[in-house]
């Protein structure tokens, strides 16, 4: 075959969040049109960390811009598992936001648990965790009350609906069949759950932290209900990027990156490493002068098919949605 | 994480081209009518092969069912040339079509050339191909009317784009990027046409045959305008099945089965080893009693998550939508 003529700088789609949003506003205004009130959602910051200030009015304009009410207040942090126990009993309080760290301790993990399951939005109660582990939809055997997500994982799942990584034409629970995806974190508020849920919807994930590689899928022909994890004794990067369709990444800092050359031609590369938008980042010393951090290399639009570089947009637009189908089951 | 409860007998979507056939018809249908008139497709028979007639029949009642004209032509094989020369000048016929094998010879690819572009419906004229090759999609530089593709390969497209294989997402002429696929079979009816229109849409392809193993693709980040082919030597199955995640077989007769352990788990799996439907079947020795022989073993359906068994009805769509595509530049 003779040599080509015609050269393209790069054939890479950089999709960003606010693409991605967009479509699920319009999900989240119908809802709320269902729902027929403007729902309260209420910030709780006991810090004066200046990113979670810049996120507690993010929330803020975001509600405001979607016809939600938000109420943001500021306590000691002495006082906050007081005011999480009143606005649980309150009525008139829809949804419950808390920006971390307050003691940057076990102790919040502890105050993650306070908050009432049906106004945890950010869907990281323990019951709604368990749920997704189990890979069990609702809360209830009648299935009226859907088990909430986590924001960022709900996020990277919708952004790769959105890319086609998801395949409508297989069966819901079933459209990651044949993907593979390796996940950079390990947190328990998002790389855990999200190599979970993406093994749950089929996929052969490899969840990959300082410790090493985990596989998490549900079996040769996805036989089982739910995915269960293998160690993958001696793997590291090397090993399970050139395997993988999809690699996402969520290393706070700068110091990671992770090495184009190592890619698969055409994957699909998904970074979350400067995300705080729900009230948990990544580590707790992740700071806003991280914004503009990626995990990424400059060069990966030269080996991957399509390219998002932030996802905080669509975690907010989860966090709204979290409070629909928390007040109104039939969402 | 503990041990799974609930066991499913197989994933596997199987898929059969009857659903996409659907689909396609409908376009076609709404092709015809901006035509706004029947079209005469006229096919010439010139041998006593109990599988042309059989396709014959089958492409009378699927033209009848679609508001298109057929004529079956019977001829001795010493005069279907001078036929098919009367057929191109005669402005009732719309289109042509030839049961192969006539001569079983060389002397077959010299009549393929005698039908004249505009009405050669099969897309096996040099003309198309050639355009085909050099990932061209129009015959003229005003891109006024489209280059036809063969029937059996643009069919394999058509199920890859139902299977969500070509994501939606990225540009056409780019969907395929980050996909590998490996095509058994490579004749130059199917096989190398197919490769080259896979690989020109940004798949890594390889092409295999008794020869050994080709790569067909457009050079890394898809950056050139079309694809090149690389030898892989020493490569067998072995190499290329296990990487891919579409596996396309087309070998005739009974004897080659792909092996279900060299499958990428959840690959999608498509088998056209049985199908005449255009003029062409893969080999002339090709016959009816191999209708129900397929190149995927009994239990693919643990490996795969989708297996379209069969494509021929499909192909038959393909050569309706041809005929009009060449009546009507418009479509």
């Amino acid at each position: 075959m003779a040599a080509v003529t015609k050269a393209n700088p790069t054939s890479c789609k950089v999709v960003l969040a606010g693409a991605v949003a967009k479509d699920l506003l319009t999900e989240v205004s119908e809802g709320l049109s269902r729902l027929g009130r403007s729902p309260l959602l209420v910030g709780f910051l006991a810090n004066t960390d200046p990113a979670a200030r810049k996120y507690a009015e993010w929330t803020d304009r975001t509600c405001g811009e979607n016809g939600f009410k938000f109420e943001l207040r500021e306590v000691d942090r002495e006082d906050l598992e007081t005011n999480l126990l009143a606005a649980n009993e309150d009525d008139g309080v829809d949804g419950i936001i808390v920006y971390y760290p307050i003691f940057g301790s076990r102790q919040d993990q502890y105050l993650q648990q306070v908050t009432e399951v049906s106004k945890d939005v950010e869907g990281l109660s323990h019951g709604y965790i368990f749920k997704l582990y189990h890979n069990e939809r609702f809360l209830d055997k009648d299935m009226s009350q859907k088990s909430l997500l986590p924001c960022t994982p709900l996020a990277v799942l919708k952004i790769l609906d959105y890319l086609r990584v998801y395949n409508s034409i297989l069966p819901h629970g079933n459209r990651l069949f044949g993907r593979s995806i390796t996940v950079v974190n390990r947190s328990e508020t998002v790389g855990r759950p999200l190599a979970a849920l993406l093994a749950n919807d089929g996929a052969c994930v490899y969840s990959v932290d300082v410790t090493g590689v985990q596989q998490f899928t549900r079996g040769e022909g996805i036989r089982k209900s739910r995915h269960e994890v293998v160690e993958k004794e001696g793997w590291g990067l090397e090993q399970c990027v050139p395997l993988s369709d999809v690699v996402i990444c969520g290393v706070p800092g700068e110091s990671f990156k992770l090495p184009t050359q190592l890619l698969r031609e055409g994957a699909v590369c998904i970074n979350f490493s400067t995300e705080k938008v729900c009230g948990f980042p990544p580590e707790p010393k992740h700071r806003l002068t991280d914004l503009d951090k990626k995990n990424f290399e400059f060069d990966v639009k030269d080996k991957a098919s399509m390219y998002v570089p932030a996802i905080g947009k669509v975690t907010i637009v989860m966090l709204l949605r979290n409070l629909l189908v928390s007040r109104n089951p039939k969402m």
